[in-house]
């Protein structure tokens, strides 16, 4: 059996182990007050072009959303998603149980609109309501999306705006965020989502890491004591140069982008073979998670060799599919694949 | 002016008063456990016809539903809720502010269905996804709804059968029971509700009381400890009595449906004016409160001497509005709004 | 049975009622919003000598203390509490349940100290600890306290100096504020009480009013959206007036102080009788609540006609019981009493 | 510089990155579906001698202890631990965040006794205050604890009995479990912890691992929907083999307590260089942590090579440290610090 069926199935990128393996019996610090930690929140800095960042280091998604945004928020506060967000549906209501509601607002392409955003905020500041409802006061992005789309500089800055013209926060979910940072028609940098969000994450599990995620903070107010509710969640790892050799190690000769890249060309190959048999996608995707929609038949052919994600029935005949290539992806098992839709 | 904005704007029916002023230099035990508070509960469960239920009584609504729902769950299951429910929309969250998410669906004239209930368990409780997902254990309704319908015994009798079968709580809030217990096509019953729900409440805040809920739970498992809860949200009423008390006249002599049938015979001289003059109604409500979709220039003369609610834009030229009456709406206040709308 | 084991055994002071007699059917806005809840919040603001405070009445203490101490605190901080505070021992956790940590501290006779405060603050904000412990932010004190005793002045302001120096909130929680203010050897008035602490509440449930209480809020960064939280926690009285009718009862023609002095006067009797009978006391108080230690046998001679509270065993003869008198308590009951004990 | 002052200062025991490396390409299940987490927990079982065991794995301890207390708790009910315990100290009130109050006792050295348990039962399940109080549910302890003594089997067994008396959960942290049950006067062993606690952990984190810990559940009730809390609370790690694979090498020829054992080694060769120099010691421990307490101008010397931890002032010319040895202490870097204490 060949695993598409998502990006974490393999360990990490050979590089990292072998610098864990260098590593192994230095003593250093723990909870992230080790050098390797502090040279990957200089670099990860650096190449967000901006000094004046704080960066600390998760383990994992969840963990990084319901800290940021526990930390963030009063207790009347709300944030804004997509329906499909992954606060919003595969998070166990990891949000609700800091305290605070998730306003599901429908998207277009898994994506938030700005005008959206503004309608919400509209909704709920007038004075019919205003008190008796929550409050707005950030909004949650993905990108790339749950279902592989990714938001242009355009889109980011006109949500951007309207989010700093009412004093909303906004947070970038980068979970796969190299992937969408590779893509073909991505015009997104670092640099620029370091200034026009609030702060954002720069997923590692997903692309690279054994684990990791980097926090990055770039608004004043939401910095103060942050560390406080990274222990208090439960995020503060002991051994804190684990994550800081990883982030180290996939950004120092910008090994992120290399191994991002190859994911989306796996991807493409995948996509290729599916548009040349004539199958139509539900999300036009040109990251690491495809999405097309399969005759039954086909999709029973191809569970004997390979594993996907089951996503949506479509009608009685057909399914929306996903198939998740990752930095790991063996462009052997790519072909066979590829190979196995054509025929 | 004469506001039929909310049915909150007066203090309680003459008798509550007079019974306070009776017995205010008694001396009892607090927090409820003095004689009337003991009395009231058993009359309510007598009106229920069931010895076997706990009563609790509460100062007010989102008190009640956020007292009684953190209580029943455990931290990772989430109450169904139509989008309109009062628990999703006007309580500033207080719900998630427990750590529990309402799981919002769309409704049919304000009302969940047996259908809808099940479509949400099994979307949650299926393998893919499962414990990523809020597991929903709870079906929180309204008895009427926000937007004045009511629940047929046959609907309540299905969403009680689909919600058992699934192991859900079904609780009912009641805020406004009085009006649709009496309104003219309803067949339900304090007997039948106490059966067919886990947990309901009795709202009297809006039908004759200054203030005061009295919540009935009927399932065995949720009687557990519930009076620390109670006392931990701050529910728990020092002067306990004074909720027994005004409990007892609501319903010594039936007075609490006495009321309620005049409020709902307000409304219905409110409503049959407005279909004379061939205006259309967001619902089709039977109860206390009134949406019909007025012409703006009708609503701006109205305005003059007459408060409503706001509910919702129509067109350029309509509006949705609320008028509420309650137990205290005067008949010549009435009789003046009904020539108004004529005019 | 006559009743000295609360202070909240009776309904209202009887202008209390007449008032809410005589406007019982007008019409007003709900939510605290209406004019009565606004005339209250002037007198109070008035009382304090200070147009720039914010005023919000809530219907219980419990319900006042998490409210106000969730909206000014972040996920991390706590509040440091005497042991015996109210928050710490009889809430059911209720701080906690909105995610704060009490930090209690002994206290000398039930007051907190300004040395304790320095103390704690020392132990939890250095340099080895720090964000692996809880962030000590607010200063919880009673006045009068839960033993009865009250805060001098000088006391005050110097927890006042200590926490400003350290940027800590001091909230006064004064469920028995009246009492405090007219005892015997009180120099401490509300204006002065409104300049040292950041917010503070004046009890009526226990002070003349059927239920209520007043929190002021004297410091601007604590005003912030406070009715959303007010409106959360289920503290939003619908029929808000009712609270702003009894304080502005109690206050206009300062019965709040009239009546506080008559439970005094009632407390003193009973002291009296106890110093002449030569019982020791647990504590100095010169409120309404007094803790003699009684012979036993005295106690159960006692318990044919009169309830207490039993406070603590003292030793195989002897135990501290509670006596509280209050607005209520008529002379002839307190000389009863006095009669009893020195027989 | 040589660090004494943590035993987590070093990566993972090579035989754990060794397999980590053979293993690292292979695809499999995330979240801890995988063959390898499954091994490990039968692994786990089987040292326990018990099937009927539930075993999760998580990142770190706080998140143990907040992910289990959070999801075998009610909203009103708390946790007794000794006033040093970790949850009650040094978890940023990762405990209260989740809505406990931590019931804090006097424990004889740094361990709570079967009476303490009794008596915190009796205060707080009387009639005067019943719901007015957090409901004692839980009983926290730590193995050893975080002074380095441990329970005995007796000790235990006497816990556990008052626990299960009263309906009280009891649950070790068992953070350094290995080190206690390799303590040379241990008498404990897994299969009597999994008889005598409701739940424990099993630290890997201190003892060789990377970083994880293993939850063992025993007590049915408990068992229930486990795995959303887990994903709830943010410990649910994607590539969850890690751990499992972790585990799985510690316990398959029990590494765990071949290197536990080392550890206390190690840390005896300091005590013994302690205990010659006459020096006295804060607490009489038998496992990995030592402290001792040493002349103000000793520890100025020691600090030129070695790191170690402040503890405790004693008196002007005297301080209490602790000295941390593990897995991982070179014997020479231990010899190094006896000869300097010997100095």
């Amino acid at each position: 059996m060949i695993r598409f069926n998502s990006d974490y199935t393999e360990g990490a990128h050979p590089r990292i182990l072998e610098r864990l393996m260098e590593t192994n019996l230095e003593q250093t610090s723990g909870y992230g007050m080790d050098p390797y930690c502090e040279k990957a929140r200089g670099l990860i800095k650096e190449k967000c072009k901006n000094e004046n960042l704080d960066v600390h280091f998760f383990v994992g998604g969840t963990q990084t959303n319901l800290t940021f945004i526990s930390s963030a928020l009063r207790p009347h506060q709300g944030i804004v998603s997509v329906d499909t967000g992954h606060i919003n549906t595969h998070e166990s209501g990891a949000i609700e149980a800091t305290g605070h509601k998730v306003l599901a607002v429908k998207g277009v392409d898994g994506k938030i609109t700005a005008e959206e955003v503004q309608r919400v905020y509209d909704e709920h500041y007038n004075d019919e309501v205003r008190e008796h409802t929550v409050q707005p006061k950030m909004v949650y992005i993905s990108n790339p999306t749950e279902i592989g789309t990714i938001y242009s500089k355009q889109e980011l800055a006109e949500i951007s705006e309207v989010s700093r013209k009412n004093n909303l926060i906004l947070y970038m979910d980068g979970a796969r965020l190299g992937y969408g940072l590779c893509a073909e028609n991505n015009d997104l940098d670092l640099p620029t989502i370091a200034k026009l969000c609030d702060a954002f994450y720069i997923g590692g599990t997903k692309v690279g890491a054994l684990f990791g995620e980097a926090l990055v903070i770039s608004k004043e107010a939401l910095k103060e004591d942050f560390r406080y509710i990274l222990k208090q969640k439960g995020g503060m790892l002991a051994k804190g140069r684990l994550l800081g050799l990883q982030f180290l190690t996939l950004f120092e000769k910008d090994l992120y982008f290399e191994i991002s890249a190859h994911a989306n060309n796996m991807a493409r190959l995948i996509k290729e073979a599916c548009i040349e048999k004539g199958y139509p996608f539900l999300t036009e995707s040109t990251t690491n998670q495809q999405f097309p929609i399969l005759p039954n038949k086909v999709l029973e052919k191809l569970k004997e060799n390979f594993e996907y994600s089951f996503w949506q029935k479509i009608d009685e005949e057909h399914c929306a599919v996903r198939f998740c290539t990752s930095w790991a992806t063996d462009i052997n098992d790519a072909n066979a694949l590829v190979k196995a839709i054509k025929e």
